[in-house]
């Protein structure tokens, strides 16, 4: 991990290469971005052709330099870039921002200039950003390296000081970042920082989420990740994140075939295991946003909205119309509207005329709008007790609409510790919106953003209330020291006892006859399986055959089996058939990225087809387990009233915690651990394990 | 219905109460609107107090009116609207639009002035639009005959003439109304009508709605409903808009129980069911969005492309990662990203540089774009055989940007029978936007917006195909003459072998004995249900025992059912228990806007806590039939592979015919019928109906 001290508020920057054309070339936009976007530390062009550039005096070169740069902007051609970081060493600077492109994410033909970059970056201890990076803009501190057109620095957004929290922006994608940068400036949006991290050599895309989630001054970082470099950090940080309440929001790319075609191309990124994100976003309270809009609704929120506990809204409306498409939106987002207690419709009622609505949504009437109608009641629902958070439908097209209102609401929105918010069904107007970032209001345009952003913020609160709450309980898992490579389901009855999974009555038979006397023992109907280590999937082998009855059935299944398979060694497993119930599948892998996963699904031999899975990060406690469970839309309505349910919630949830612990302990032997089905029948009753398949790691790998 | 024919193309108009003051009054408002927007018929405001009003002559009365007005505008108390009709009438115009408010939204109070105003339209034969409406906007032939502040007629919109198809805009509330048109015109959209009906005391929304997909410019339809008020009529038109090729898209409102307190209060609406409304629009191809931006993504695309058979995309970008993103968003909306054949490549590849990507997605890089990289690999792909739609991804933020490849792009998209859209990161700069308007071209903001829009134009083809094909088969279906007002499971025995619908064996029996008897002759276990009519759910009332293995199990079962129930008459019916399966639900309810509607969904005891159902307007042929079953989530893995399914797909199929059928022979009869569980088991397997209900309207209903 690096570290980023002062690396975006240097005290002074050396340009390499600058240059006075500011409109063509990289080098020229980075000092026109620099000085437009006023820049207060010293600059220093690095140019052998000028004497002074954009009113900076130039020099020709790192040595004539009689000062130490705090950081280097550098946009020369890849191939002079390692020399001239040996020529910052010598000078004493060690941070730089490399532009240039040309290296890994060129293919084959760059590798060895690669190969030197990095070798130069060692030698030299240079902290670098990029290379193939768009730079970075401190908003808040008015540093713009970046040659990024999206900054507009000739209009540089209004720095909302003292009201709200900052967005950070960190993205793998500099033009992707500096346009989510744009739409969040042109929405009011309180920016302090955004970061183009480009082929990641020295910073990468979470060494500046680590940085920047000790920051006061932060309410939520918005990332774009084509793939983490060093996954195993994200745990950590998303729960520090976590407690100092900061949204993580993230678009992951890369989920399709076809943009792992385009991202070899593109960053020198593999794109890791969408599945293994997935759980690990959910685990850690991070938000998956797919689409731009979508993460500047969480912004808004998060940026300037107090956090809430509950998730009652009041909404008031000057349009019936915008009022109930909003109570729609909330209501699919499981926020509730509860009906006003009959004092504050009363109250309502005094400015409210007859046509309009009271209960809530409060439908105030364009009439009433005009006798201040508007905020006279906010300020009454806001003292209401099963009130959560505000939103406020209005039509934001016209100019000047809130300024007589302006200082009631910018009281309000601070006094109140309330999320409030506006939601304009015509193209909000750039004075309201401005008006209402003044009052740390945020503006949507979106009926079903505002509703998503506003549950968003519930959800955080809950989330971190949940994890607050959440014990590992003790258990001690059992050891593998006494496995094979490849387990069958027989050689796996001890470790089902010591994970505390109940299975079926079953024998071991090498022959017809002991398979017989085994089948007489247990009972019909039983099952015959074939415990060969080398099958996974039984089958589909012809391995597996179910139900026999008799002694007949018995005897022409063996011999299936037997055919089928060209069995000459293993030996059989005779079991009770078990009596129908719910099957699921539980397993464990492990993936690259993140270590030991915990996979639970709807179970049975058309788990491929039906792919309703979710996966964890390891260990998780009884909540996690419950929220996992949640995940899998098979078994979601069996969760909703455990009195009623079909299945034993309480054990199924005790096994998923001790699976977990049993991962995470044996985090470098297990390489896939499946049980599949595990049979779940009603409360009270065990589960049943009816089959399993454990492969652990070779003892080099381990 | 009405004939609404020139009603938005009038020759000349009458403004009942005129005023030149167009700031603050209706009345003035809709005078500039007329004058700004471009208005070529006449104009006649109707005044005593001006002589003259914005440069028309103005008359005192309609007395003394020379001329007898197409339409008239009225804007005046809403109590002295009775008497205005009567003046209208009496100089022979017989159409009006009613700003005014005051009528049937108010409540109780009004109901008075409402009937009087009902009875006036009919006694004059006058055809309205409102009252209660903020008016129309025939944008493609300038008539604003509106005071919504929304259309800015100082600076209207470009009317897209020659190139594309229009967007029709309807809505019950005038503000959001407006205000998705005023969106649509920012976005370039080609609007050619926007209606605000109001309280729809004369023209409907459906009246418009069925008037305008007769207009061989319109490509869309767009509606915002909070009740259907003659929602019959919305099967014909829906199939008639989708045979001409217009898609129509609708937010319904009023899903949620606090918009239902909302909508009670604004538009004098009964909000409808939503399963209903769910269900029709499902059947009837009709989208149905849930916001604005979604409403205008897909409007964008059925105003501007071409339809399309295919799914396969070619995505052009000039950005790595916002290739990625499309490609991701557009594989979650079901779209092909074909890799693209070697040949192909080779011909990128002579523009894009090694580091760009040529396999589709193609990142042309910012260096090709400056040598026309965009347009020339548009060309190259809209030729592929295997590419159906082409997206090119961009950042538009900065201005004319498009001028120098403009002529090449219209004539590739006039020439091409392909979709191709523009989709930027960045906020698309209103020139780029207009540039790409004139092509013919639609421009998204959003990457998910851009590609649920594509998936919507093949999605709209797919489905009408699938409906040219439909053929609903010949099959009689049971009368119920014989049948009761409520039936019991035994009275249905003859009806479900005329649905040809399997039951269990069974006998009725009075008595323990003769419960017995029957247990005998059909064999043990059996199931005991009590056939009182009265009772339409027995588990919830103790009248049924399940899987009953011997005598003794039996005579007590019959003992708890009779005490459970107190019965001293009905019969029971003794039922051999049915193996295991998967139980459904199917039911045919009567729905007050829709008439029958065929229910399907996960059944047993639990189907109030578990809500996977999905409803169907009838009848229903077999592609429909299918459909209808995917909507059902639990269902949906099992109808993947019919080789490998666990149920008997095609009996299931056909079930769903004969009972729509039966449901649509029987609209006004049958008024809940239901099976539940209906248990379905393997292929080629027959499934068995386990308990069903039948409830019958009184004969004066019928």
């Amino acid at each position: 991990m690096l570290n980023l001290k002062n690396f975006f508020s240097p005290d002074s920057i050396a340009v390499i290469g600058a240059s006075p054309d500011t409109k063509k070339l990289v080098r020229g936009r980075v000092m026109s971005a620099l000085k437009n976007g006023g820049y207060k530390g010293k600059v220093y062009p690095i140019n052998p052709s000028h004497s002074e550039i954009l009113g900076y005096k130039a020099y020709k070169s790192l040595d004539d330099l009689d000062a130490k740069p705090d950081l280097a902007l550098i946009a020369v051609t890849a191939d002079k870039i390692p020399v001239i970081l040996g020529e910052l060493a010598k000078i004493g600077c060690h941070k730089a921002v490399i532009y240039s492109a040309g290296f890994a994410e060129v293919g084959e033909g760059s590798k060895n200039l690669d190969q030197k970059l990095r070798a130069a970056i060692e030698k030299y201890k240079i902290t670098i950003l990029g290379p193939n990076a768009v730079g970075f803009f401190n908003v808040a501190e008015c540093v713009a390296a970046t040659f990024s057109p999206g900054i507009n620095v000739e209009n540089p957004p209004r720095v909302n000081d003292g009201i709200g929290r900052r967005l950070v922006i960190i993205s793998q994608s500099g033009g992707l970042g500096f346009s989510i940068y744009q739409r969040a400036a042109k929405r009011g949006i309180n920016v302090g920082l955004v970061v183009s991290t480009g082929n990641e050599e020295g910073i990468t895309a979470l060494d500046v989420l680590d940085q920047v989630i000790d920051d006061n001054m932060v309410g939520c970082v918005a990332l774009y990740i084509e793939q983490f470099r060093d996954p195993h950090r994200l745990s950590r940080i998303a729960k520090k994140a976590l407690q100092r309440g900061i949204q993580i929001i993230v678009v992951k790319s890369g989920r399709s075939d076809a943009s792992k075609r385009a991202a070899i191309s593109h960053t020198a990124s593999l794109v890791g295991n969408d599945s293994a994100y997935e759980g690990v976003f959910n685990a850690f309270g991070i938000f998956r946003a797919y689409d731009q809009d979508e993460m500047l609704d969480l912004a808004a929120v998060f940026t300037s909205c107090p956090h809430t506990k509950g998730n009652k809204i009041g909404i008031v409306s000057i349009s019936g119309g915008g009022a109930i498409w909003l109570a729609d939106a909330c209501s699919d987002a499981k926020l509730i509207l509860p009906e006003f207690k009959p004092k504050l419709q009363k109250a309502l009622r005094e400015f409210v005329p007859p046509y309009g609505g009271t209960s809530n949504p409060v439908d105030i009437t364009a009439q009433s709008l005009h006798s201040d109608g508007n905020i006279r009641a906010l300020e009454l629902i806001v003292k209401a007790k099963d009130v959560d958070m505000l939103a406020v439908v209005a039509t934001l097209s016209e100019s000047a609409m809130l300024k007589k209102e302006k200082p009631r609401l910018k009281n309000l929105a601070r006094k109140s510790n309330k999320p409030i918010v506006f939601c304009s069904y015509t193209i909000p107007n750039q004075e309201n919106l401005s008006d209402l970032g003044d009052c740390g209001i945020p503006t949507f345009s979106s009926f079903v953003g505002c509703a998503k952003a506003l549950k968003a913020i519930y959800h955080h609160n809950k989330f971190r209330e949940l994890s607050d709450n959440e014990k590992i309980p003790v258990f001690l898992p059992p050891s593998l020291a006494n496995f094979k490579a490849t387990n069958t389901e027989f050689d796996l009855e001890g470790l089902y006892k010591q994970l505390k999974i109940s299975t079926p009555l079953a024998k071991i038979a090498f022959t017809t006859e002991e398979a017989i006397t085994a089948a007489n023992q247990i009972g019909y109907p039983v099952a015959l399986k074939l415990q060969d280590p080398n099958i996974a999937h039984k089958s589909a082998s012809g391995a597996i055959e179910l139900a026999l009855k008799n002694e007949g059935n018995l005897r022409r299944s063996f011999k299936n089996i037997t055919d089928n398979t060209q069995n000459k060694n293993s030996p059989f497993l005779v079991q009770a058939m078990a009596p129908l119930g719910i099957d699921i599948i539980l397993g464990i892998v492990r993936d690259n990225d993140f270590g030991p996963l915990l996979m639970v699904g709807m179970g049975g031999t058309e788990v491929e087809i039906i792919r309703d899975i979710s996966f964890s990060p390891v260990p998780i406690g009884k909540l996690a387990a419950k929220k996992l469970l949640h995940r899998v839309s098979g078994l979601r309505p069996l969760l909703q009233d455990s009195s009623k349910s079909k299945i034993n919630i309480s054990e199924l949830i005790e096994i998923l915690v001790n699976l977990a612990q049993f991962a995470d302990s044996n985090r470098k032997t297990i390489e896939e651990f499946e049980i599949n089905p595990l049979r779940l029948f009603g409360p009270g009753k065990k589960a049943l394990a009816l089959d399993g398949f454990l492969r652990m790691s070779s003892i080099e790998e381990g």
